[in-house]
């Protein structure tokens, strides 16, 4: 939707988890942000973002889902942007660690972040143009559980009465999950209505009504929950420890080494010349070569996005540059061999060495 | 949604197909209009328009949908409203009859009809500040079949070239069906990417495209479109054919008499007091006594909406009454017996007449 507020509002809908996706944004900068999108339909996103021709630049979670998994690290890894997550998620590896009203931009556009804990401890709400976005803290005629993951009965009644009801009445609401079909709701549609929030129910009257909900244990949240932990993508525990130099990923030979003997999987991407391949330095067993410049690319577009790869040259230079180029095509398990075959070898670990 | 412009905007979804139902509306009169609501969600959308404290002015289609039933006349029963279809439709029971570029107004705002045939061709196209409602023939990404219910290829690459995008280009575009998750577009978006209708493809293009298209029968189409042809509630026969006098369906004695003797099954409701249903004239075998200002609201809140009632007194006075009121409470198949039984013991029709 491009309304005569000159802002962008697309409203998007994931039907097995039934969760909202937003794209909301400034027309005249083309600068957007993404709340809440899905890995089940991250290729229609990413294609919708591409074909509206905007700049993300946010890429936010209102919490840390449990039933499904995010696309946050795999958008980013397409079309860049910064994820930002609640500074009290435990989340590895989101670049904005957003606390109560801060205050991010979009063109001349802001949006006005408000920490509303209780259906998690970590949740936020996203205020822009008249519009809140609320996660799973106010659902439409309903709320989120607080059962889990540090989940709070009080906490979510504070968050709803005191911090979102606080907002105009005309506010137009916009939850992460709809199970009834409703798209929208107002603040004061919820203020009179919402059989569980609405203004003439006491906190204890809330309480009752959430201790006799039955609601079963959500069937995702064993894969959700570790995967979105890290933005959507849960690394192999290698990937996870690792340290970034110049914004890339890079692992020690020392570690490459020990993970070597585990039963993670990769795969080891060499991008020296043909020659230097099978020349004095060798390489590691098993490797693939893959020439920077020559065929990386093509061979790195027949992967999937999600492998784990580690790429080697023969002092970490060029596999700096070839693991930059997968961050670029939306690879997001990489990482680059710091020292690359000169400390392998120094180091006297076992390498395959094709006779001459 | 309440949004600065003083409308008045809602979408709704029903998932079993995937239809989208809208409400729009002027803030300031607070009159709307719905657009294709969904029996199924019948409940859902008469306690929203409730909530909004509203007053539904027209309950529109876009087309005779094939997919689903309609529930325009069962929401007419609950809340008023006119029933607004095209003028090239069969269905029998609407009361406005729209025909290209008529205006119809909520308030101070219009709704502007403009036809769009092809997907069936009595389709309409609704246009409402800023937005336009498109029905089957224009989807989001998309378009409807147009292989049934006199669907025309040729129709339909007209009405979406040269009436839908001749609208502005910041135009929202709001279909009834999305199957992708996608809840809005624009005009210039479908221009540009609509893979069927964009502005680079030819109607031969569009012709092999849709002959290319393998789908299937629509599952619903035989209950759909036989109630969706009465605007949502196909009556026994004896109702299809009934007269209405000051706006109370009627059925003569004569009638009466010949569909008892049919398999139709509709329940007699004698609104009469004990001594006259006991008394002179008797009563009609098997009618209930319910007496009007009694005990008949009560025993009607008992009855579910689709039954099929006739009302019964003496002259054929009270019982236009208590049609009134079954219509009030949201039935639809109702009629009332003109001339009561002093006109059905003229005809010497059997009756009842208990013993005294």
């Amino acid at each position: 939707m491009l309304d005569g507020t000159h802002s962008i509002f697309f409203q998007l809908f994931e039907p097995e988890s039934s969760t909202f996706t937003y794209i909301i944004g400034d027309q005249i900068s083309r600068e957007v942000a993404i709340i809440d999108p899905v890995l089940e339909t991250l290729d229609r996103d990413v294609q919708l973002l591409k074909e509206l021709n905007v700049k993300l630049k946010y890429i936010l979670d209102t919490h840390v889902h449990a039933d499904h998994i995010t696309s946050a690290r795999r958008i980013q890894g397409y079309l860049g942007g910064e994820i930002g997550m609640s500074a009290h998620s435990n989340v590895r590896g989101a670049n904005l660690h957003l606390r109560d009203e801060d205050i991010i931009s979009l063109g001349n556009k802001t949006i006005r972040v408000i920490e509303t804990p209780g259906h998690t401890n970590s949740c936020l709400s996203f205020y822009f143009e008249g519009k809140i976005f609320t996660g799973d803290t106010l659902l439409i005629r309903g709320s989120g559980r607080t059962d889990f993951q540090e989940g709070s009965k009080e906490k979510l009644f504070h968050s709803v009465r005191e911090k979102i009801f606080s907002l105009p009445d005309d506010t137009q609401v916009y939850p992460a999950h709809d199970y009834k079909g409703f798209t929208s709701s107002t603040i004061a549609l919820e203020k009179t209505y919402n059989p569980r929030l609405n203004l003439n129910l006491s906190f204890n009257d809330f309480s009752n009504i959430m201790d006799q909900l039955k609601l079963s244990y959500p069937k995702k949240i064993d894969t959700a929950l570790p995967n979105n932990l890290y933005c959507g993508v849960k690394p192999l525990s290698v990937f996870a420890s690792i340290q970034h130099h110049d914004s890339v990923p890079e692992i020690s030979t020392d570690e490459l080494q020990r993970v070597l003997g585990t039963s993670e999987k990769f795969t080891l991407i060499d991008v020296r010349r043909p020659e230097e391949f099978t020349g004095e330095l060798g390489h590691i067993a098993g490797a693939k070569l893959f020439t920077l410049g020559e065929n990386l690319t093509k061979e790195l577009q027949r992967l999937s996005k999600n492998d784990n790869l580690i790429f080697i040259c023969r002092s970490g230079q060029r596999s700096q540059t070839a693991t930059m180029e997968s961050l670029n095509l939306g690879f997001t398990n990489v990482a680059n061999l710091m020292g690359g075959m000169i400390d392998w070898n120094e180091k006297k670990f076992h390498i395959t060495k094709e006779s001459t």
